[in-house]
């Protein structure tokens, strides 16, 4: 398979891109993350979401710790070619790091953000290993 | 309205937070920009998206000069606090300045983006005003 496509991205002057994943059946905006070359190479290679920790500043797997990883179903490219959108299967159901479905549990209510989801698995339990 | 809940967020050193657009009704991802606090809090206030352009480092209220704008129909804000997802109903039902209905119109298939969306209105028509 060809690197050229990666030249296609506009990467930022970190050398990453914003990354959407979205649940490819449900159409629910999972989470977002940044992908560097090397991330997004490796997501389409082994069709599973493989993202850059800014925070930790290396490659991560999503799922690596908790089992929740991310078969990629499609990855699409936006205009600018600046933004990636990732279609994903969401093993486990969760793809937050509290135990909820997504990360945009938080819903603005008047001047107030109310939580939405529920918690379908506690942190501690995702996370014993 | 209290601006509290502006101050839940958390800003980049730039003063800005990465939204992320979304039919309300289709679950379309439509695009990705950024707002500042006040693009933010004018987004609640008006109903309508107001994004900020890094590029033209002012206050962009989307659909100003095509007419497609966003009615906004949820504030929703993750779990790091650092990334808004905006679900709105897109005026036109075109949200790309290329004049498709969203802005992530090209798949990668094996190593090459294919376009997989119609340009349902011709820019020029859309931005003539």
């Amino acid at each position: 398979m060809s690197d050229n496509w990666l030249n296609k991205v506009n990467w930022t002057n970190d050398g990453l891109v914003p990354v959407i994943a979205q649940d490819a059946a449900s159409g629910k905006v999972l989470m977002f993350a940044w992908m560097n070359r090397e991330a997004l190479k490796l997501t389409a290679e082994k069709g599973e979401a493989i993202y850059w920790s800014r925070s930790r500043k290396k490659l991560w797997h999503k799922g690596e710790e908790s089992g929740h990883t991310q078969k990629v179903v499609e990855i699409r490219l936006d205009c600018d070619e600046d933004v990636v959108l990732l279609k994903v299967e969401q093993k486990g159901g969760i793809a937050c790091h509290t135990g909820r479905e997504h990360c945009f549990y938080q819903k603005l209510e008047k001047d107030q953000w109310k939580t939405t989801d529920p918690i379908l698995k506690n942190p501690e339990e995702i996370y014993k290993r």
